[in-house]
């Protein structure tokens, strides 16, 4: 007997818009009971004022109280991203879990979830998290029944930050934090994160790390990580999603890695692979199989793409995630055929530096 | 003997930076005698406070005053399109004319220019204006040696707007204007602009068209105009950019039609028709033959982009022609591989609803 | 036996921060069951992506409800406000109303309520809306007792607008709608309950208005409304404030008229009818009597502050209604000393064009 | 025979307005000879991609090359103070000094001016350009006429910044720079900057600084600097404003320090040892005497204002730069009764932490 994994992507018509999710579960499409995680696009600016990722994430705690106890809704692990600028889409993606079903389709795509224990505050954007984060990552690729970290595809990251009271606490015991800017501790604890990711999965070598590489030495980085800081939590949540003999269903995931902020020709192979053929755009019967895309985006720190100079770090008007993530969609909605995808920004270590990594999960029933 | 057109492009480092071109009269490349126009894509928000179009332009007035007698220096049309959203790279593309040459790649890229008279304040968004304009393509085709409108393939339009004094004269002649708002009398300009050179070309049937058409019905639209509005004219300057005859030498230019935002497969195609072969992303070699492309970006208003919303026309923020450019940029650098394109707003009859037209210049050099 | 009216001015450290209150309400400060109505100030932008609006609503809905029956909760009138420019200070006014007490202090503050019929689609935006709003003025000082309008110094009215399935409904029905523009619904809306609240008050004379005066005729304004419209409602939602003789204990409210955004004057005036001090700016005594300053902001449609320029018009990176609350919270709080104030934007024929009626309430217990 | 100093302030319809200057000439009003410096209020952004700033260089600079010789042209300091938000109205202030004259009016307004030799880059942001600027102040003074600091009420310093280039003039000498970060470079430059007017005019003890103070130690500063940084220039320019008994005419200066956003008691008061009686908002007789204002405005440190919270910091779609202007200028606008004052930010120094030093011109001439 396997497990199988279900994602549903579901369009939003606002930050608090719980109809698409709540019909699918009155209709039976999805079990309250097997969700394990919510990754989803909000339309703020995605950075400090963006109110829409608190609304959202109230909108859907409330959702799941009402179909749960309180104790199972909060397991569920909620990864709001801010920022749909371009023509991206405001969208949900529900992952669930179902047990039972026979092997068909096997190696599937695999969901496998960990907490870590609680993050001291001086562990904060140190080599310390990134050893928790790593242990974390190992412990959900064995909850997914995944040994081979190169079958792991996605590791979505939310991670603790620093704010006044936290740096006083630590200040109490004599601990001395990384940093006392509680901004700046928001990249940190990314920036870890990502590197713990990257540790766990071999990308690098944890023995040639230092502290001061993290947010630092853009040259190291995972083609697998996805970070994001939360005030709500003390300790790591981490949703690992990969292939696994132990899954079966119709769905498979694969990755690929855009050097920089319009490569994506590997994201084309990447397709291929799945059974997608892009030699030019998706076409519509494709596109409906390409279940959901998450990617990062970032403004190069040479101020250049391919040679040619981008303005995004100069425009004091504009943030250069939001300048970064509509272009970024741009490219790769040109490539797939529609604009629903997850790309989010703030992307420490999250692939190379000003381009980033890119997951796939398409449906692989037969038509 | 024939002409011949010379499109160089040239980065800008700055609103006012005009080394590239200096560099180039200084070797001999451009011959300031020759230059038609000056299209540029600088880096403002591209609205009603961008001083770096008129920065621009004061520089360039400048330079061109330094190596030409005044009025000659006066006769270049200078389009300075702002907003460089996404990784767009500033950019100058300068339009110079050569008289003499064999007739070696014949018919070859043709440039026609035609000055319209000055624009009765009460025409502007009219008919009359669309009759105007009409009658100005058809002179610049002349000028450019295109007898078939099948071969104009770019046509840009700068046109006058109204000003509170100008609306106070045609109110002492007791004419009546269409708009006393100045910012619409821009959009409507734009419009009158696009389709007359809609009927100039023969995309629109002028019999068809009312003045309630104009900046309000969508479906009526060219596939080559681009219009623009600017403070510091009273008639219009026309270029066309077209196939003729006439002309020699490597250049050669198509455009394509985007039927919304992220519709590159007629750009795919023009691109092949043209020579480049872009099965995928444009390879190096066929990027470097890419002389210029010149897009028109929008949201569309019905905030639906292939089924999925858009959140571009409600965002408070950032005006939805900056999210327009950045991501339509991003569609269009990730099939030809590079982000130095002219991508540009405000596109009213300018291709159809959400989508727009992109002219494409190549360079047909054996290699 | 009288009643008597408490005002609650509270910070919030977030959209969602109800603490404060949380805090009054155990500590036995408020009784949910006399909260009549929320004013809030949210630090979103206050234009149409605002969600700290709705994420303030939501949250202030559920505390409501933890306390009071779902009926009764739902009958208080939560108004927020977005846009906290400059230091203007995120706070909630809780407004209460107590049963009982002696007649000291009286005539007092009063506050009074009323909840219009649904209005018919058709008649958004027209003197029909204007009508009702008037009538439901009349009734909410009757429920304040208020017999006097000169003795009314603010009215709070929440209005519907239009949004597409609204329009339909009238469209079947073969009524037309005064606009088909849902943004624009908002403004018309806010525009005839102003004008409203001015013929309930005997500001302007009905017979004198016609429909295209609304939206338009900015020479017709009350001095003491305030108007904002929400999705949320079909019918109109009324808070009176003003002085009743049925009313008594320490609270008392007067209003003042700014003729512009700096003219600061007559609220000092106001400020002295009072009882408090402003010779220069408020000294830390007089300004711990001042429990809410309620003003309006907006950008003078000519351009124009007292002869120069300002460009707040011609800003297209941010809005003139954020210029506009920025600015004059600046002027207030540089006259009352604190920044903590309800500045709202959104000011059509609430006072005059640039300026806007300011309501004060004070404490005039003895010290 | 004495020197008499001439304040114009001219309003400016756009960045590159220079009519009125023209206008001024023109008539006589203005000597281009005798003009030192011009500061002014441009409506960009304040920021990084601020092109007014430039666009308003350019055009002054070609406006003066057309009256006076190259060298002599280039000597007048231009000041342009980008930021115009709330209702602050663009405008130029000319300042203009004049030989001869008789005593009447003495001490009056004084201009000195001084340019100090190249700062090495590896310099910049350290004791070394403290000491330079305060040795510049001194001679500036000299060139005033005045010998007590205490008779100095205005310091403006244009000052330079590190740019990749210079940075690497800098490595190859082996030298070492204070920041590799561009950006930074322009605070650190004006934090020393302002630390060298305070060390000149004996605000702060030399001996007490060190180079940990600059841009870090807020509670060193001066009540009378106001800093700039600019590309252009390799050295400072300074330009001292104070009273001295070697000048002559109705013109004449004093200052306040704001402790916070909304401290204008001080301005009151320094309103009125100029002879202007401020009790309420200036009326218009004693406005028109107001020559000029020059302010500096900044958000808090601490994210408060007189014990409430202010969402300057936290605003991830409008700088807290912006946000401060329009708001303090509100507030200085409320007290001297119009908004064509010259209120910058960027205040590292200048003036105490959320607050900032005023300076006020006033004409004592008899009426």
């Amino acid at each position: 007997m396997t497990q199988r994994a279900l994602v549903h992507r579901i369009s939003a018509a606002a930050p608090d818009d719980m109809s698409g999710i709540e019909a699918a579960i009155a209709s039976g499409r999805i079990d309250p009971k097997g969700v394990v995680a919510v990754l989803a696009k909000t339309e703020g600016n995605g950075l400090v004022n963006d109110f829409s990722r608190g609304h959202a994430t109230l909108a859907l705690s409330l959702l799941f109280r009402r179909h749960l106890p309180p104790e199972q809704a909060a397991r569920i692990c909620l990864v709001m991203s801010g920022g749909t600028e371009g023509a991206m889409a405001p969208h949900w993606i529900v992952f669930e879990r179902k047990e039972g079903g026979n092997t068909a389709g096997a190696p599937a795509l695999a969901i496998g979830r960990a907490h870590t224990p609680a993050l001291p505050f001086e562990h904060l954007g140190r080599l310390a998290q990134i050893d928790q984060v790593a242990a974390g990552v190992r412990a959900a690729m064995q909850d997914a029944g995944i040994d081979n970290p190169a079958d792991v595809h996605y590791v979505q990251v939310k991670c603790p930050l620093l704010i006044a009271q936290r740096i006083g606490e630590a200040d109490r015991r004599g601990a001395s934090v990384a940093t006392r800017d509680t901004l700046k501790s928001m990249g940190l604890s990314r920036a870890a994160s990502a590197l713990g990711v990257a540790v766990a999965l071999g990308e690098i070598d944890r023995a040639a790390v230092s502290d001061a590489d993290i947010g630092a030495n853009w040259s190291l980085w995972s083609g697998r990580a996805s970070a994001s800081a939360g005030i709500e939590l003390l300790n790591h949540e981490i949703v690992v999603l990969g292939m696994s003999p132990a899954w079966s269903g119709p769905l498979a995931i694969d990755h690929a890695v855009m050097d920089d902020a319009i490569d994506v020709e590997p994201v084309r192979t990447a397709l291929r692979r799945l059974g997608l053929d892009a030699a030019g755009q998706l076409r519509p019967d494709a596109r409906g199989r390409l279940v959901a895309l998450l990617g990062k985006a970032e403004a190069s720190h040479d101020g250049r793409l391919r040679g040619h100079r981008h303005t995004m770090l100069d425009d004091s008007d504009i943030s250069s995630t939001r300048h970064a993530r509509a272009f970024v969609c741009g490219a790769l909605a040109g490539l797939v055929g529609h604009a629903e995808l997850y790309v989010s920004g703030g992307a420490e270590h999250q692939g190379p530096d000003g381009g980033g990594p890119v997951a796939l999960i398409v449906d692989r029933s037969p038509t």
